[in-house]
């Protein structure tokens, strides 16, 4: 069994942006050796999601941003947002509910998803970043 | 330490359809002789779920779908439905939210989990789907 | 490649409650040496959450529980509570949907996490409980 870390950076723009990282983590492995094994994806931040989706525009562009309006809307006065001077309470509370991490099987060098599943980043904060979400292989490479 | 893959499979009808997976996942442990490690689960398919839920008739055949209802109606004309002339954007949207992977630890051969604390597998879709659901086992034997 | 599970204890009193685990997780790394690895936390019992989120009153003593109302009010009569002659239906509902477990890489035995994104360890129970969390870690230690 062996390990290896790497990390994806890249730069959006919040509220609610999502990114297909699937090709980025099935290179990884690839280029890492890996035949069995699972990759931990973790973004870094609290403003962040890590998650599975179909990668298609009626739900990157529109559902899931109005899903999550529904319970955690950008403009609502959160008591983050009155005791920090802040204006991303919604993207705190979107991050907690949907977790920055996932962990997803792979055999023969290929993940284990659906044809429709992609492994997303989502950012929910309410400006321009820059990110890094940290790529994690545990596995056999025989 | 050492890895070991399996897939379960099952026939399932959608809307909010939950399974118990729990001893199935139990099962492989103790087949493969694993004594401390962990167990990853990984539904394929971008409508399902992988959580742990109190596996009783209340919550499994009522609360939960009540629950997903409130913020994803399966009766809602999302984006989704309108561009590729589908009825499933409720179940996309619930799988994004829930998650399709978990791991849970286990010690001398047993899961870590609470007395009414099961695995369950989640079918959002809407129609009867043959389901995979990847077991993966990172852990030490002896 | 090696493997430690350790069990954290605490006393909570319910009604979404909040702590940051995150020094007791990150303390396990050094103690058992590794350097390189992920860490996952699971928490034991269907009415508890495992989550990331910045540690600070506005969003632990408020946004979060809010949020949760929304879509799980405590007060609700749900078919759970009608069942068992139970009051927390909407404490398994909110553990099924954060998820009880995450796991968590680290490199050069630093988890890997933002400034301000800590492990939460969420008691959504509707009384006071003693509670355990699984910290396993699997990695290398030279």
């Amino acid at each position: 069994m062996e390990i290896a870390t790497g990390i994806i950076e890249f730069s959006t723009e919040g509220f609610n942006g999502i990114f297909d990282i699937t090709s980025k983590v099935q290179e990884m492995i690839g280029n890492e050796g890996f035949a069995e094994g699972q990759v931990c994806v973790s973004a870094i931040g609290s403003t962040t999601g890590i998650t599975t989706l179909e990668f298609e525009p009626g739900l990157v562009k529109h559902d899931v941003n109005e899903m999550f309006e529904h319970f955690a809307p950008y403009q609502k006065n959160y008591q983050h947002n009155q005791t920090w001077g802040d204006d991303n309470g919604a993207a705190h509370l979107r991050s907690c509910l949907t977790g920055t991490s996932q962990t997803i099987p792979f055999v023969n060098g290929e993940l284990i998803l659906g044809t429709w599943q992609q492994i997303v980043f989502v950012d929910f904060d309410t400006r321009p970043r820059n990110r890094k979400v940290a790529i994690q292989i545990i596995g056999r490479k025989d």
